[in-house]
């Protein structure tokens, strides 16, 4: 049997939370599924802006372009934020997703409204700007955020607490479910389920990297991808620029 | 190996589509996900309208009620329209879709906007109320049908065809994927897209069961189901009233 | 005089507002308008989810065909949630509404922004659904609720404090006009507006059957029904469905 | 028995439609409802631009304040760009409207989805800022128009004709009503309809002064005027400023 | 060299503000572009009413319509509510702005979401009018006041405080720029804004009278007018009305 | 006198339209201000995708960063698409535009809705996300394009006689202004407009250069900038990644 091969490309360079994502990943693989986790190999060790988002974004497409070459069928930008995946989706043509589209798209499917709860409020506007792009945007009750940097997400009590306290607050302003706003946020969304439901509030708490394996999945088995009507493949010849980078990068810098 | 067992139920009491539903649903299966197919035992030979929704609801539920009592792990009601899924999704704790919603999520996943391919024009304003309920309406292009009976869906060749031809239009328009809006439209997206990707318009084409299918798997893997703040559970005892109404069509009507 | 007659369907077996509804409707008729009201003979005491609905809908539409046959001019569906409405408006050619429709709409005719307060949570996502599918969700403030069970509105002066704090709320966060969200609630809509005049924020408060009962009058002077490009007629034979439920029915059950 | 006074002001000098209003008004009345119509007294004898909006809005308001002062229920002003009613609900604390807000929100109670149809291109982007004020937008298909001058209105075939077809494209866009644009547009609606219903496309077609007078006995009945926290109270005193225009205006008129 | 010559109506009688309005407009004035400041010679000494609008309608219009004789390149109506703008812009060909719109416009290409702080909650539901028909009402988070008098906009320092708290609880809301909502809140945005940024909230506030003048700059530099197609030209003889109105204003009372 | 002074970054490294910028942007300077161009030094010579507009904006921000250390007052990024015009807001002080938001926000202030005209289908799913962005969707008709690639763009004749057959079918659609959806349209838009009121349609044709000039140059005069509130600073350190791109890029390729 040829396994469903999904790359996953976490999209910083720090892989202290490697071990964590794959566990999570593979808490949701179909038998017939099976994944590499590879992290950039230039950019930040944390991603909290748009320009963070640009420096890791090179990695990101050269890793997603590699691993349509070695046929991989799927690709997950493991952060909730998607960086490059628009750009990654133009120049391959397996299913690519990052970690909010997923999510949201989930809450969606059990849910009338539904808030996003992520790390700190920097990247609340970019979130706003995810939310209107997928339009989506009447079905957001609010934006939280539980202040703690992203660095500190291995403190895991204290992240289930203020989870719980910003879910509580969401259902409170009208959501119905909670999106959790980071890939980062690893293995916390049953503990605060299940503060909920002790609250008779048992609101969906859907963790981003589980919504995006297993639409990726469901892509696969469908056989569909993004459509090239809203993705068009780039012109085809980057006129010198992009190998040019690659020759610098392949000697020292860039990757 | 235990497997994710899919009641799916089949909202007519037709059954010459069975055999068709059951080669679809199986070529999105996982190797640990199974399935059982059942018609409502009471109702009409197909949906086009309210009123018809409303006549196999009672069998729907009922299906759907079961279901749960011998363990299934989702439900999926097969039909575009979703009838009975809101009343299915407070009764029963497990995941309970139609085809209308993992179907447009799916387009929203890989298209900015789309367009829905119905058979006859009636449904339509059925289907703007659960575009509406959805909060997407604004990633929605134009709902557009090919003018064929569902009887008449056994025309492959024909509805193929309309189905080219609309979908042309609704790419005209700015659709940038395509929902098949019926069920019934068994083993004809790929055909569709295929003709779309000749005429230089490739747009992802959605079958619905296949979204459906896929997407209960992905929710069962992820433990989430129907939020219960959006579907809150009908108060315990409906005062005898649905016993009775048990009692009657145990014997003669209703189922 | 041929009077304008309208047909008013209490959707619940419970008849013990029927004296209060009959009060509220003739303080709104015409000379020339009279009405006739009935209770479902089959279904739930109180309507607080989607199965209640379906449990009583049954019983809705065939007093509602039964109407048409009896030459009534107008149906009101005397419950805010609208049950078996939309299904009725396909069977019917008279005009029908129920209690959310109308009051939305006159407080949509008096005033920009307004917020509906009604019993419970339970039901505001179903308000959620009526509201998108009027395609009025912008000016809607908020859903509020007194968090009195149904059974309890005879605590009328209870119900008018509730509803006075929760008015006050919602004009505090922008609602310039209040919907009673539960025909039930009778009788109290000019002690709140008294309430909130005597607080400097003197926001009409809407009745649902008031508002639902003099707009049948204006639709039958007018000569307007429900669009049958909205609701089309469903398709002639039922194929012999209901005429066994009815059968049934008549015997024993359903009704 | 005291009747409900209604108060039509005829926003232009022309009396030529005198007639035709009154025919049409008759038709919805109740027969505890009457009505006294005037024209304004200064003015332009038709309204197709802000500035003839404006012109005329003096002497509407100045004749809405009498309407309040000789005890009248209600003001009706007779023109569907609803000319200085905004004004005079602040002015008067009886209900007021013009024809846009009715119709369309009758339309509204009918159809999910309606166009309306106007006599000239110059006056819909004033209709657009009426739909945008009103908040349902997403409602309206489309804006269209016959291309009659107003003054033209009295060929009544012509008329009936370009109505029916740009009622048959507003439908082909997915209109579900109809509303008239137009106040002048009497004794037209029914003949359209049948047309619209000959050719199996029997959308409702909305008179806007039929759809304004009914609401008006319906406010009156419920008791419900426009919202003060919608319309506050215009400050006490115009500070001299209005006295003196009045003090001119009572010697020869507004003018 | 040629000036841009703005002519600047301030549309109430109080020219008290006329040095601090001229003092804010000269901050923003390029080398090459000059003003003429003219208050209104009709009408009321503060605009906080659709009433008070109408009053000082006819001067401002007659002010416009000289500005363009005298050859003046652009318009500015001295306050946010915009009184009369729309229909200068049907009576004159060169640009006409007032308060509202380039202020707004301004917070849009600075800032995804923002709110307005006017004076009193009178004039919200006129804000409203104007945010819905600017088509940006997505991007508002909310309408908060000052609760001050227009008169009462001398007293500087508690105007600068009670900006600085509303202003805090806009950025509480989700705000990300602040638009002053009254052209009387002269010299104060800097100083709000610092009070901002001294908290760590440094949202951009913007001053309603140098954004139009800035704008009103843009405008004549690129030969850009408000579109006839929104603004269609007026019937070109008001049939008699105006001019007589005229003598009479020039003998009395209108002006 | 210091003038005021504008860096404008051409980001690609074709240099033929330079000539032609340069005079758009001095059609539309104030006597006290100034400006320089440059274009990127790495990157594609046209931006017509998502990945090309990656690869060209390490150098657009590169030159925005030396930009605000020569002490330049304000940024246009002379691109409609606006790439790395959201990075360099967070990393500078001074406000930066690109083309799109100016130009549609001018739109915006002089009419009601609107239609974007750009070269070729590939770009609009970007500009349909960068109108969502805006939260302006609503008056957004359509967009078109005039199917000519960027390179050809100095057909002028053919491009303006494209140009006016699409603005045509917008106005058609109900436009009632045009925006240039390329920054490469250079001295077209009079012309334009000129066709366009010869036809009876004289909707504004906005050039998106001219428009960005302009604002940068009201932003400057206000003291207003980007939101740090939408705009957050990147954390200070890049952590070494980016100084290394630098040095390399130094060396060789990437600047």
């Amino acid at each position: 049997m040829t396994k469903i091969q999904i790359k996953v490309i976490v999209p910083i360079t720090d892989s202290k939370y490697n071990d964590a994502f794959k566990e999570e990943i593979k808490a949701v693989l179909a038998p017939d599924a099976d994944f590499d986790l590879v992290n950039v190999t230039q950019g930040t060790d944390s991603i909290e802006s748009r320009y963070q988002e640009f420096l890791n974004t090179g990695s990101i497409i050269e890793l997603a372009k590699q691993a349509q070459d070695e046929k991989f069928d799927a690709i997950y930008v493991d952060c909730f934020g998607e960086p490059g995946v628009g750009i990654a989706r133009e120049l391959v043509d397996i299913p690519v997703v990052g970690g909010f589209t997923p999510a949201v798209l989930t809450a969606n499917a059990v849910a009338q409204r539904y808030s996003i709860v992520t790390m700190l409020p920097d990247v609340i506007p970019m979130l706003e700007e995810l939310e209107r792009d997928l339009g989506i945007t009447n079905n957001i009750v609010s934006n939280l955020y539980v202040d703690i940097p992203v660095q500190d997400l291995t403190h895991r009590r204290k992240l289930i607490e203020r989870l719980f306290e910003q879910s509580l607050q969401a259902i409170e302003q009208g959501a119905q479910a909670i999106v959790l706003g980071c890939t980062g946020m690893i293995n916390v969304a049953a503990d605060v389920h299940k503060l909920l439901a002790d609250e008779k509030k048992p609101a969906p708490v859907i963790a981003p990297t589980k919504a995006a394996i297993t639409m990726l999945q469901s892509l696969v088995r469908m056989g569909i991808s993004q459509s090239r009507l809203t993705y068009y493949a780039s012109p085809d010849e980057p006129r010198g620029v992009w190998s040019s980078v690659l020759r610098i990068t392949a000697g020292t810098g860039w990757r």
